[in-house]
């Protein structure tokens, strides 16, 4: 089984009149780090995806704890780990950590759709092989774990 | 019991490539709810919330659902309820509707803090009292609403 | 000759940590104030322009002097005036003022071009016949004006 | 005399639904090359001018050129150059390409400023020390230069 990680650093831009992040900028990072995934590791950029296939990857569901603020120029590790692979949907937990510090934990779940018709349509098979290679196995994930 | 519903109309910025709206702008149009609610509902403008008062109300939870794109153009109503009011936080219950479809459910935990020691702070008395106008019933959570 | 003003607030998602509007917001208000005056003004939503004309209005050249800072809370009456209109292009004066202080000048150059073929088209003659509403007349461009 | 360059990936939250990129987010990218500029090459981390010193450079004037569309997936180069320092301010020439072709160039003047009084301020001997190292030779100006 394969991890995906990515280091991202907090900036000027990600940061409000409080002087932490404001938090809509923590769902951006999350899409890049998808993105980045499907360049990096999964061998397909977003721009063969929407433009030449003509499909996108929407998110359908998030669940979001944010369990510490971060500040400019912090830097969070993203973690992410594909928990479910489903006919045309996946489910991904991702943590983003400063030092040994749990910041944010996410739960995401994405869908295959075609943007042109607006529905789903099941992942390939290249890339259901590829996304497989990501898949948390179920023994790891009744157990502990830990990648601090 | 009040309510608090704001009309947001879908700008050319916040679509994607794919035509549907970036999902990350929901949650700045989220927060810019949250914003506004202070402002107009319960008297306080942020400006003397975090300028003044050197107090914020992060998000410390949110869960979001998006059961229906968003495309260039549409309005979205967004509805805001008070479902729990603690001692120094809150949680909302957020949906958007475009014509009598639901698009987006949000649940979303706030906590009042300071901005000077990062910690959390009991709600004001005059603020506690304008929120509880806004605090859905018991027996209205239990029952069937809609608000269509 | 007409003229078109709209209004903003500027919000907490449009500050840093200096406290001030992070400057690339206001690109995103004038872009929101040029897409408010298509609709508005000149009778074309972006959604149809872009959606169903496949047309778009990228930006080409833009000056912009920031004259004092802004700060969350204020509110900034942005006014635009045509002062070009060319074949398949036009240059917009933009200013943003807050109380009678002028904080923001620009000045815009759009291209009204195929988002297909990435090539300049010119204006529609129902469209043009509109902007020219708009266009300042040159007796008014070399004398005083004020629109406080 | 030193150059500062850098390379960016146009993702897909910087496109819009022309499929190409939204230009407000070009200045987010210029200003996270002059985050990237104090801290990589001036030795002057954002999180130490804002935070500590309580210093900001906010951007009074800025001049763009927008020559060339820019697609999901293109990788612009963006090439900073300081062509003058003054005893509070600077002035910057900032061009991005992608491959050979020439797709923005900007002329930025900055301010080095309090974010208490909101008031200019000299620059400091050691960091005007090291800008000097960016300066461009007056000679170098009049003639020809690539950098392709």
């Amino acid at each position: 089984m394969s991890a995906y990680s990515k280091d991202v650093k907090i900036r000027f831009e990600d940061c409000d009149p409080a002087g932490i992040v404001f938090y809509p900028r923590f769902f951006e990072m999350l899409n890049e780090l998808v993105e980045d995934w499907f360049e990096d590791a999964l061998n397909l950029p977003w721009r063969e995806l929407v433009m030449e296939r003509q499909r996108g990857v929407p998110t359908v569901k998030v669940i979001t704890e944010f369990l510490a603020p971060s500040r400019l120029g912090d830097v969070l590790t993203f973690h992410l780990d594909l928990v479910h692979l489903g006919k045309s949907s996946c489910e991904l937990k991702v943590d983003a950590r400063a030092g040994g510090e749990l910041r944010i934990k996410f739960s995401v779940t994405l869908v295959h759709f075609s943007t042109v018709t607006l529905k789903s349509v099941p992942w390939p098979t290249e890339l259901r092989r590829r996304m497989e290679q990501y898949l948390l196995a179920d023994i790891e994930m009744n157990g502990e774990r830990s990648h601090g």
